[in-house]
C-alpha cells in the first residue's frame, strides 16, 4: 500500500507572500525551432556555473508553452530593461504568439530562439538537461551565446511591483 | 576511447560580464546542524513551485561549506535589505565564522539553521534533493517555515554594484 504524499507544511499564499519579498530580473523567455514559437515573461532564471556556462529557468509543465521548450531545445533568456515593462506584461498575459512578437523586435539566434533587440543582455542556450520538481520543470542550459547591450538600468520585480535599478 | 568533452562555446569573461547584467536579491544561506554551522552571501536563489513550497540554490562544490550543507540537510535563505550591505560582504569574504555570525543576531529555524533575525524575508528549508551541473550543485529545498518582516526595501546586486528598490 502506498500512502498518500503528506500535506505541505506552507500554504501557497504564504509562500507566495514571502517569495515577493525576493526581489529578480524579469525575463522573456523565448523559444523556436520545429515545435513553433513561444514566449513568456518569467523571474525564475538563475546562473548555475560558468563551468561549463550554465543557467537555469524553471517552467510550469501544465503551462500552454512547455511543450515547445521541450521539443525545440533551445531557449533565449531576454533580460528586461525598464521601459519594457508593457512587454514583460504583454507576455505575461494570454495575448497570442504572433501578437506578442509582432511587439517588439528580434533577430534569431545560434539555437533559433528569437533575441529582443534591445534587451539589456540576452543568454542564447540549448536546453541541455531538467528536473521535475512538483508542478515545474527546472532546464538546465547551456549558454551559447550572448548579446549584451549598452543599458544602465535594468528591471526588477520586488514587492509586487516594477522597479528599475 | 572516450573523447574529451568539447570546449564550451563561450569563454568565462563573457558569461560572468552577461550575468552581471541580470539583477538579483541578495541571500545569506545558513546552515547548522551534526556538521556544524556554516553560512555564505549568494545570489543564485529561485523560487521553483508552490506545489509543494520549493526554492532553489547553487553552490559550489569546491567550497568550504559545501559539505557542511549536504550533511545537514538543512538550509535557511535569509534576503537582505540596503542596511545588511557590510553583512553581505563579510559572508561573501573569507572571514572565520564564528566572527561571521557575530555581526548579527539569530534565531533557530525549524530545520536547525540560523535564521537572521531582521532579514527581509527568511525561507527556513529542509534540502530534499540535489542535482549536479558542471562546478555546482543544486539544491532543491521545501520549505518549512517563512520569516517576513516589514521592510519597505530590497537590496539588489546589479552591474556589479549593490542597489535599493
Amino acid at each position: 500500500m502506498k500512502l498518500p504524499d503528506p500535506a505541505p507544511v506552507l500554504d501557497k499564499d504564504t509562500f507566495r507572500a514571502g517569495m515577493s519579498r525576493l526581489g529578480a530580473a524579469v525575463n522573456i523567455i523565448t523559444t523556436d525551432g520545429p515545435a513553433g514559437r513561444a514566449g513568456f515573461t518569467a523571474s525564475a532564471v538563475c546562473s548555475v556555473t560558468d563551468s561549463p556556462p550554465t543557467l537555469l529557468v524553471c517552467v510550469n509543465r501544465s503551462s500552454s508553452v512547455y511543450d515547445r521548450f521541450t521539443e525545440n531545445e533551445a531557449l533565449c533568456v531576454n533580460t528586461l530593461k525598464p521601459d519594457h515593462e508593457p512587454l514583460s506584461r504583454l507576455f505575461g498575459g494570454k495575448t497570442a504568439m504572433d501578437e506578442r512578437f509582432a511587439a517588439a523586435a528580434w533577430s534569431v539566434g545560434t539555437s533559433g530562439a528569437p533575441v529582443l533587440q534591445d534587451a539589456t543582455v540576452s543568454f542564447d542556450c540549448k536546453i541541455t538537461s531538467k528536473a521535475d520538481v512538483g508542478s515545474h520543470a527546472v532546464f538546465f542550459c547551456e549558454v551559447l551565446a550572448i548579446v549584451c547591450h549598452d543599458v544602465a538600468d535594468g528591471l526588477i520585480y520586488f514587492d509586487r511591483a516594477y522597479h528599475r535599478v
